[in-house]
């Protein structure tokens, strides 16, 4: 099944969720796990608010919370 | 500036939508050009909610809910 460039790049997104959400078994995210993925992967995309994510040891963070602030960090570079 | 892999699929996806965002002159889709991207360039990702999306003439997809519906497409294709 050959994947169109759009299908590969959302693949590509899903992807580093399931990569850095060791602790959640693919199911969430931590803060710190979160943190650790913009650092590594969105270091262009400026500032990904981490800090509303609450206590950093209990918040988690799932797939569909993941992809909204993909889309927080979308619109920021979209104005540039 | 050399993007990592996750900036250029996020990027990927923003051009998607300024691509297919002729009518809107980049700020928004219209339902029938949202229908056109998604047939032509997520084939695989089954169905996206198209009608949900009101009036073909009148109703505006703006980036937010573009990004959401890319979403919906990505958690869909999560659970395969």
């Amino acid at each position: 099944m050959e994947l169109t460039d759009v299908e590969r790049a959302i693949e590509t997104v899903i992807n580093q969720f399931h990569c850095y959400a060791v602790k959640g078994q693919k199911e969430y995210l931590t803060p710190n796990e979160m943190q650790e993925l913009v650092v590594q992967k969105l270091p262009h995309l400026g500032k990904v608010r981490i800090e509303c994510m609450g206590d950093p040891d209990e918040a988690k963070l799932e797939f569909g919370e993941y992809w909204d602030m993909m889309g927080d960090a979308a619109k920021g570079c979209r104005r540039k």
